[in-house]
């Protein structure tokens, strides 16, 4: 009895008026309704890109449209730099190579982003220019690390290398400061079910020019998720293929509640419930440790959490699950058992925070961590003030 | 962003899946689908009131079915006793008191339910039984004191004084313990906003044999309200005039999960969020008080908590309203300003509480009362026990 | 499998939009959330009673609103002069006596509506200006006749009586024309369920000053009906008990709706299905009739339709639902098994007219009443146009 | 005012139940509600396809399961015998030279389904078995006609043909009746929006054991529409990627609703409201004439009809469109401005189909189509039998 908790990071807790708005009757995808429906929200969503680029919108859930980043630029045996920020960046890696692309996948440890050094020396040492693309993720999902694609489009500048910057934003976009004219971003991926607070099944290309030309030459093979006859029917509002109509109805209500916030607003809250989340985890103490190392790259959507040595963060998941209804993120591949994630995105305020750590107090009390119960105490000195 | 919190003890949080289902189009209320879903309702309904009697339901909010006990079993002069238990038991007096009836009024501190002593007093004082009903509310709402009405039954059994027992329990019903036939109450009265955790629009009348009786000879006028037509017509599955369809379409599931929920484990959870609530205020201390003096008396439904002298109740309730878009109850005629109520009732469970607490402890320290803030720390080892 | 087709006289088919609306949370009918959408309501519903006073809204159903009209105005032994209209008009009738008012009820045939010369002679007749209230309802649900209300006005008017007009418009408000300040009604009796395209669980009191003063003097014992705590709380957006806020919201669409729809051309559009639905019926023959008589009284609301002696309209209507999935009204009383009803009231439009006529002519058929299979064609004429 | 008639031939008119549970909240896909979900899911979805082997769920509208349908089972340059049975054909073999297979495109003219006596000449000529599949389109849904796929079947037996049968029935599943196992057919593609009743966003493969075996060699590069990845996932109840929770709610919902009507009962209904539209046009007459040629292969989704020269079925269209608010299907490229198509698919009953033949009769009357207006009439006599 009682409303669950869903603190995985992604798919979010949904606006309720995000979800009366998708049980609306599906309308004429070729009608005038739709229409200027589909017109409005391909422009509304621009800004929440930070773009005054199209943004193309999928039909289809996040991993998707990484493919369609991929073979909308790229050739087959074309070199892309990825780098091993976790295990969405392994994934990603891994399409790339079954799309037929070479991949250099620079090793990491899962709990920094992107590193910058490294990226800068594999670029100048790329005199050839073989490189092709440099994929990032934004923010790891599996382990709560945002790379600062800023730095990496410094990076790139300054090594005055060509590649595309394709970059995931699935678990960041509308919830962590994101720029994708600023950054000369080529290619950005997003999903609906994070930040966008929808649920999964929508998702998203915004392009630059660059990426534009280079759909040009890209040889991978491609039909559904081909830029150009998308654009072209979206040129009048409507798709080139059914859209998915009822999901396009609660975009437009979450557009509209993002704008009425304020994306700064948006951002700030979920630093806020990051760094809050973050003082509990300390204050516990007993060995929890965040997965993110460095102080520049704590993302504001989730909150991954090692667990001591001796202790299975699923059996912990597990009980939070059965005694509060509340949905924890599991360590993915290299950490599961180790870690465990609060997600904190989307549709969210400081009381259900408040509640979300509350249940995590307990539930390693429960669990036999041997934490020090000060830890919704200590969150909430961040949130009062 | 983010959820509303409804932390008012009534109207309540009301379960998605019950919004969903007053969502479903109307029906004919004199078809064979409505008569099936009538005969459900009428049926389920009588085990929340712990009856085997029939249940009036009418389509009116709560104070209604005040009005209906009153004029279906009494006649214009009729004397009634009535306990001064706080703001709706004045209120009821008052409505006893326009409609014709003569009211005996004990006059009460707000802090304590129906004083047993004094009923024993006044019906064995009244010999010539001109007491017709002794009218009860269980759970002061404006209070958060719960009358115990095993006692009051007992009271009244002994002086052997053949008066009817009218009970309010409009925010009591499905929330905490309550039995209409082991008690021999004669009319019951709910709505449906509380423990029903439906909202506003329906409220009940169950009935005992002697207060169908008593209607034979009830001289005061009705109509709308009276019994028999709908008696009468419910003996089909029907109502005699249009009923409020869509939110029978609610309760037939609010009653679905009361009995999966199991009546018992639901009246335990309020008793333990109850329990927490006011650990938490005792463990705030500066000056703050449970308006409940009596400790077999505190309702599991709401904290009435009284604030210290020189801060100003709605104030604090604006300021949490403000900052973190938590309604909570306002302090009523007396109590205005002197008190706030923290509603813990219906749809809600263990970290929405934690959550509430929290805002009300942030709330209390923003506005200057001089708390320690212990207070969730404290719930929060009530609720892992 | 499909939709149902809902075509009684109410509760009506409701817009997709509304019943979303009434799925909102309930939110604190105490907050300035609410008080904002109280006033809006508050204001919003005026118009479409064409009144500049205040408006009484009831979280109870249309019936309930018939005992606040009365109660609010007369006193117990009081003389109301009544109209056998029909069924509507007869359990008010009944209403009136069981509340204690004397009831002078003019017989009549159920084909007419109010005879205005009978009205014009007992009010002279009433030197000594006994009769206090004249009770007329506008759109009779069980006959489909429209009493025209202004000439009634005109009537009492012509005879210097100052009796009081109630008028009951429970499925004539937001679907037929009505001017409750142009013609002097004093109290207008409304409810949720039709023409204002809500499910059942609101009903109004539309007050004249001249109603207001009688309020003054009303003997009649009430409480939950009571005009003035009412009036008095909505001053500032609120209500004296809890409101049906759920409703509420559901209302505000609705206002929302006529107000775009304009309220000329509800009434139009409900006017030119009531004339296809009755060349319908002229076309079919085989001895059906429509139930009113008088050309100026024709119900944009519902027709009642007559079956030939020897059929029985409720098997007629049973083979509908069965082989249809639709609805339609019952003959009530009198008229039971002599009648059926179609409503084409509210949320209604041509084609699903055209889809319930053919509905009825199928069924009609198949009942072997013996009709010309021209009925549906015929209102499709009427429609072109 | 008044609902609007969704008469494109797919997405169709969604169940309010349907759309009701696609509005509740998502939950964790990685936790055991959803897992339970998921199980009964890919169970149920099977009957529907009359199959025992596994369907593949995508989160992606029905053009991406076209493209799944040839990576998983074919390679580059493959050699692929399609049939210009339409629109929707033209667009497969599009995408099929697109992905890099040489497609053998039997030219058609739009009004037949797929011939199997040219099948069976090419399959009997390609003794060096370079064909390696054949793609039908079951349901052609720009021009109504529905290929016998049983034949087909035939056709390929007789030949001794190894190549796979790939089967697009995006608008016909849950609509006209198909046998994936006993027409052993090797993929059949399918969407949610058209006979399943739901919004779009949801495509299917159902899987032979020959596909999966096709799987093993298939060169094509695929990543998101990998079956593999997925059915290991979906052996446990999950997806390997963000399924669409919420549209999964909704498939729930109706595949019971499939079931409890009965297939061969869901069939038989799309066949008489497709008789009833065609005698409709029939007796329209004035030129209008269905667009299938073949008594066997009238669709029973939707009806193509042509406008005579000198009439432009767009207009027409938009006129019915602005008069009674009702979507008709446009015809597509070939057939634009030729053809305007009524679906009669999905959630959709007999008073609804008079309803959309009443509005297609005064629309055609309206634009000067010299009509006989008997067609509604013609209809409903065949409904009436």
């Amino acid at each position: 009895m009682g409303r669950h908790y869903l603190q995985i990071p992604g798919p979010t807790n949904c606006p309720e008026e995000v979800l009366r708005a998708i049980a609306k009757p599906t309308i004429d995808h070729r009608g005038p309704e739709f229409q200027a429906m589909g017109k409005r929200v391909l422009e509304n969503i621009k800004p929440v890109f930070k773009t005054k680029n199209p943004v193309i919108i999928y039909p289809a859930s996040g991993t998707g449209a990484w493919e369609a980043a991929l073979v909308n630029t790229l050739s087959p045996g074309d070199r892309v730099l990825c780098f091993e920020t976790g295990h969405f960046a392994a994934l990603w890696q891994t399409m790339a190579t079954e799309l037929g692309l070479t991949v250099d996948f620079v090793p990491g440890d899962w709990r920094h982003g992107v590193d910058t050094d490294v990226l800068a020396e594999r670029l100048t040492a790329d005199t050839a220019h073989e490189i092709k693309a440099v994929c990032c993720v934004h923010n790891e999902t599996s382990t709560g690390v945002t790379s600062r694609i800023g730095d990496v489009r410094e990076a790139m500048d300054a090594s005055g290398h060509p590649a595309l910057l394709l970059v995931d934003t699935i678990s960041s976009l509308g919830s962590i400061d994101y720029r994708h004219d600023e950054w000369k971003v080529d290619v950005t991926v997003a999903g609906s079910q994070k930040g966008l607070m929808l649920p999964p099944g929508l998702s998203f290309n915004a392009v630059s020019d660059k990426a534009l030309a280079a759909y040009e030459t890209a040889g991978l093979r491609k039909s559904f998720w081909d830029w150009k006859p998308i654009l072209d029917a979206n040129a009048s509002g409507f798709w080139q293929y059914t859209p998915a109509t009822n999901l396009l109805y609660g975009l437009e209500v979450a557009l509209r509640l993002l704008e009425e916030e304020g994306l700064d607003n948006v951002f700030a809250r979920h630093q806020r419930h990051s760094a809050a989340t973050r003082a509990a985890v300390a204050a516990w103490g007993g060995g929890l440790e965040v997965q993110c190392l460095d102080e520049r790259e704590h993302s504001g959507a989730l909150t991954a959490i090692r667990v001591p040595d001796g202790h299975d963060a699923d059996a912990i998941r597990k009980l939070i699950l059965d005694r509060f209804d509340m949905s924890l993120g599991a360590g993915l591949t290299k950490l599961a058992g180790r870690v465990f994630r609060i997600g904190h995105i989307g549709w969210f305020e400081d009381l259900s925070l408040i509640g979300t750590l509350g249940g995590v107090q307990i539930g390693l009390s429960l669990s036999g961590v041997p934490i020090k119960k000060d830890g919704v105490d200590t969150a909430m000195e961040v949130l009062e003030r």
